[in-house]
Parts: C-alpha cells; sequence; structure tokens
C-alpha cells in the first residue's frame, strides 16, 4: 500500500496464471499449451522477420492479419479485432463493451480473469451457479444484464455448450452484448461465429495460443458486428497504437493460413484426449466431457490438491483450484502428446497403488 | 454511438499515430523511427526463437529481461517493469499511479497520448503552458497535483530539459509521483534514472523504439522504486498475464547488451542531426535545440502544413500537427540518414525556390 498508488491499485487481487517453470524435463500439463509446435510455414514466415525492418513501426491496424482472419471465417475486416493474446483483447473488451449500469453476467465457475477485468474496470458483476453436473443452463442467464460472458467450452471444466443453446442465449438477450470467449473452441466445439451476421450483440473471442500453437507470440482476436468491433478499436487505439508487432502479426498470418497443419493438429489432440479420458475412467476418474485441450477430472478417493502435489515429485505438472470448493476435488490435465500420456497414467498407477 | 458500448467509449477521442504508409520508396521521416536496423547480435537472437517452443507461454514475469535492463542500469529487478512498448507501459502507468483526487499536471504542448491516456482512464488533468521559447519551466508545477508527466526531451519540440530542472522537480514535489518519459534520451538528453535511488516518487519510462532500433518488436520499461513498480505489477497481472512475447523478450534482451552498436548508431544519429539543423538554418528555417532524433523546425514564410503537402509529393513524409496554433507553423522532422538528409534539403530548396 503506498500513496502514490490510484485507489484502483490497493483493491485487485490479480490473476494468478499457471506455472511457468524454468526447468526442463518437466511433462507440462498444466496451461493447456498444444503439446505440438506451430506449423513449419509460420517458422519460415517468423525467420523472415528478423530483418533490418524492424527498425519500423508495425502496420497500427493490423490490417493484413485482419484480412487474413476476416477470409479464415468468410467476415470481413470491419468484423475483426486484434491483439496482444486473447488476455488483452478480452480486457478491452470488458472495458468497452461490458461496463454498464446493470450488472455483468459469467457462471460462478469460468475462466478466473474474468472477476479480476471487473476489478480493474470497476465492473458491477453476478455470477451464475453452473447446475450439479457443471454445466452452464442458458435459462439462468434471463434477467436483467449490463452483458454476458461466457466461455466455450467453460473453463476450467472443458464442457461444451451446444450452438442451439448459444442462440437460445442470444435469442433472449437482444439488448446486451453477449461474449462467446472460444479459446479452446476448435478441439470438438460448435463455433458461434456463423451466428455474428445474425446478432449485433455477440463477439466471438479466439486466441491463437491453444489450437495454433502460439503462446509463445501473443495473437488473439474478436470476431463480431462493425459496431462492437468499432467500440474496441477506440479503445485499443487509447491505449497503444501498436500491440501486435511484428513477429505476431508474421506468425498468425501464416498459422491462419495453414489450415491443413492446424486441422491436423487438432485431431490428434482429440484423439489422444478420448484415449487419456479411457485411461482415467479405469483408473477410478471420474472425467467431465470435454470440448477442449485439457479434461477436468477427480478420483474417487484421492483429493486434488494431493495428486498434483504427488504428480509434481514425479516430475508432472497440472493444474488445481482450490476455489470454489466444489471443484477443489478435481485436477486441470492439458492434453499432451500420446508419450506424455502414457507417463501421466503411469504415474497416477504408481501414486494410487501406494498404501 | 451504440447502446452495446460503456459509457466511456462515446466520450473517447483516441490517439492517431504518424502514418504508417504501405508504399516503397518513401523517404520515411514521420515516426522518429532510427534509420539504422538493429544491431546483428539482436536478429541473431530473434532467429533462434523461430522455433518449436512457440508453443509455451513465455516467462509472464519477463524475469531475463528485467535482468539485462536493471544490469544495464545498476538497478535491481525490482526496479523494473516491462510492456508491450512504451505506450503499453504509459497506460499502465496512468492508471496505476496518476489517477487521484488532484489533478495530473503536463506541459500544453507534449505527447498527445497523454490527454487520450486520461480519457481513457477518466482522469482529471490541467495542462501547463510552456514558455514562450517552448522550454519547460518547473517552477510552474509547483501547485497542488495528484502526479506529474513530462517527457524528457519535450515532444514534438525535442527539447531538453537539463537534469538539475528534473531535479528541482522533485524537490518541491515530494508526495505525489513525478513520470519522466525519456523515449528520446539516448540522443543527447541527460537521463533522470540515477536520482532513482533518491526519490521513492520518480519513475522513468524508456522504450527500445528509438536508439535501439527496435519499433517493430514492441518493448518499452519503466525505471523507479520497488513501491512504483509494484503498482504497475498488479494493474499489468489484471489485464494480460504475458504483454512481451518471446520474440520480444529475447530481441530486447541481445538489444540492452550490445552497447557498443546502441552508441555508434545514436552518435551517428546526433551527428546527422547537428549537420542537418545547419543545413535548415541556411535555408531560413528556425530549429529549436534538440536533444531528440528529431527535430521542430519552422519556416520564416511558409507554412508548416503546406511544406509538409509539398514534400510529400515529393516522396518525404514528415510529420505536422494542426493544433495547438502555436506549433502549426513547425514541422517534425525525424533524423534519418545522411543520405535522407541530402534528400530533404534539395527537396525544400525545390520548394523554396518556387516562385
Amino acid at each position: 500500500m503506498s500513496k502514490f498508488w490510484s485507489d484502483v491499485v490497493h483493491k485487485l487481487t490479480p490473476y494468478v496464471p499457471g506455472e511457468q517453470p524454468k526447468l526442463d524435463n518437466l511433462v507440462k500439463l498444466n496451461t493447456n499449451e498444444n503439446p505440438y509446435g506451430p506449423s513449419p510455414k509460420v517458422l519460415q514466415a517468423l525467420k523472415l522477420e528478423a530483418s533490418e525492418s524492424l527498425r519500423l513501426y508495425p502496420d497500427p491496424n493490423s490490417d493484413a492479419l485482419k484480412a487474413a482472419i476476416a477470409s479464415t471465417y468468410q467476415l470481413q475486416k470491419e468484423n475483426v479485432f486484434v491483439g496482444n493474446g486473447s488476455d488483452e483483447v478480452l480486457a478491452h473488451v470488458f472495458q468497452a463493451l461490458l461496463k454498464h449500469s446493470r450488472p455483468l453476467l459469467f457462471p460462478d465457475i469460468t475462466y478466473s480473469f474474468y472477476p479480476v477485468y471487473c476489478g480493474l474496470y470497476d465492473i458491477e458483476y453476478q455470477t451464475v451457479p453452473l447446475s450439479d453436473d457443471f454445466t452452464i443452463r442458458v435459462e439462468d442467464y434471463d434477467q436483467p444484464n449490463g452483458g454476458i460472458v461466457l466461455p466455450n467450452p467453460n473453463a476450467p471444466t472443458g464442457i461444451p455448450l451446444p450452438l442451439a443453446k448459444i442462440e437460445q442465449l442470444l435469442q433472449m438477450n437482444k439488448h446486451s452484448v453477449v461474449v462467446v470467449d472460444e479459446a479452446y473452441v476448435d478441439f470438438g466445439t460448435e463455433s458461434a461465429v456463423g451466428l455474428i451476421q445474425h446478432y449485433p450483440n455477440l463477439l466471438v473471442v479466439h486466441t491463437l495460443s491453444k489450437a495454433r500453437s502460439l503462446a509463445g507470440l501473443r495473437v488473439g482476436y474478436a470476431l463480431g458486428s462493425a459496431e462492437l468491433i468499432e467500440a474496441l478499436t477506440r479503445v485499443k487505439d487509447s491505449f497503444n497504437s501498436y500491440p501486435v508487432d511484428r513477429f505476431a502479426s508474421a506468425g498468425a498470418i501464416a498459422a491462419m493460413q495453414d489450415s491443413v497443419y492446424f486441422q491436423d493438429t487438432c485431431r490428434k489432440v482429440v484423439a489422444t484426449r478420448e484415449a487419456l479420458m479411457a485411461e482415467l475412467a479405469s483408473l477410478d476418474f471420474e472425467v467431465l466431457p470435454s470440448g477442449a485441450n485439457f479434461i477436468f477430472a477427480k478420483h474417487q478417493t484421492l483429493g486434488g490438491e494431493e495428486i498434483t502435489a504427488m504428480l509434481r515429485q514425479k516430475n508432472i505438472i497440472v493444474r488445481h483450484f482450490k476455489a470454489p470448493s466444489r471443484i477443489a476435488p478435481y485436477l486441470r490435465i492439458t492434453i499432451g502428446t500420446d508419450a506424455q500420456s502414457v507417463l501421466l497414467v503411469k504415474a497416477l498407477r504408481e501414486i494410487l497403488s501406494q498404501p
């Protein structure tokens, strides 16, 4: 605490990301990174950027990147906003579109950055409990609100919401913004992007950190009506003219264009997930349905914190959330390679067979 | 205007950066980029980053980069904050340290992003007029305030303020934060970094976009007491966990470490500046003193907007500010190579010799 700090700083409870350990030889299944590296075409494009032209600013509007993204989804450039990772995009979304006199609604168990953004921008919010099976019940959002934000699939459960449910949510909520945070959508969840042309209040947020294997490059984007995108652009241009650097732009363009590599890696991750879910079930884990590149699982007898600590001793990192208490028994496990699944299952077998 | 927008968006007047034209063959002297590319060691470090490890998040705390910066200035890691360009750093500074019940003070003619940040974060501010010769009079800041921010050298004038004046400002203002925005300091202005150990309320902001030739990479940093840095970190961790990507980090570390290349390019830019100033004086320009990699100059008879337009027809871009009216007669000219100076002077001669 300090007299030099603005008031808001005293009240902040910052988001705590999963550990990024500086040790090698860890089986790192804690921050939902892709086990496969980016497309070779991406690496080639990135190498070309290491040049004299770095002395020049990037395009402040990221027009080429917006065009590549728009073309991927048959949208116009005016429907695309890009930023320095989807966390930055979400920050601008909260400030530009979700601060109103009525409270913002989001699930009580969800991406834990949402209440942090509300603290940063002094946004009133209300959480809506998930049902007993951890699914989002869209009927519960039929109440006065200043906006709705939810991940699909949800975090940290991984449970996908069918597209019909998203459309139902949009139907009953035409007067405020609905943000669908699709960070993990490419691993088997239905995307709401196709609904953008019908619902001017729908904003869909994507990242290149997961399915496009570019967590180290920091690129995310939002898709929506020109009306919503304009608000984000105004805030961005009042915050940082050039958030997307030359590498981020070049790498992201190449990644959006290599759809074959993208689909192939997504398919491999999904196959590994299905196999791992079966293995874990055979070890007495209850695993929630997943449309993501991670699973949320609890053991019948051993606690989540306990298993996490024991795996760590075996150089395997998964993520555990202490709060809320309803999810404390669970582990969130990122889907790695098949070889990493074998190591994980072997370690779990050893842990569970201990007296 | 839209019912979906948060109130703040309706009121924003975003910053407009200098043009980043997509044409080649322009003599681009409008956004204060370095005419020399980054150090070869930087390019080498960047090439190595184009690898499979891009699938992994960068270090959220940028510890290695902070260590490299701290070591450059004989400071501790706790005295360093890093971000996605100094514009992002400044945005966090305004939100974290400059929003108080008393108004923030800054010069009436200065970096035009400052009032934009105030709009974004609803910060009350008051501008302090420059004196008739465009210098900052620190005595004029001896009034109740919620913080002070000024560039040194100032923008867009380029006029440096002596270190003794900065210390005088700190002496008479111990109860609020003084931000010295030293984006251009390495081109011949005295830095206030050495005062950090004596003044816990001093924050110095630097960028790698100018003297380190890395505008395309987006890295900036703030130096100050651990107390001030902690406020920035809290805001950053409530906004975006990973603002500095793997390329930005690796390139910036290499740039901070190659002091020989850095000093050499700064020296060349300063020599070109001095020669250009003499040439412009001989063409009846009045040129303000500059401690930056740009100069601010007005012609005795021809107007600033007119010359800017005529240079543009000759494929030379400089920057012109229409407001406030006191600076409307001026051109802001980035220092390029000696060869670019020759082209500029030749073009000006042609323009001025027209009937």
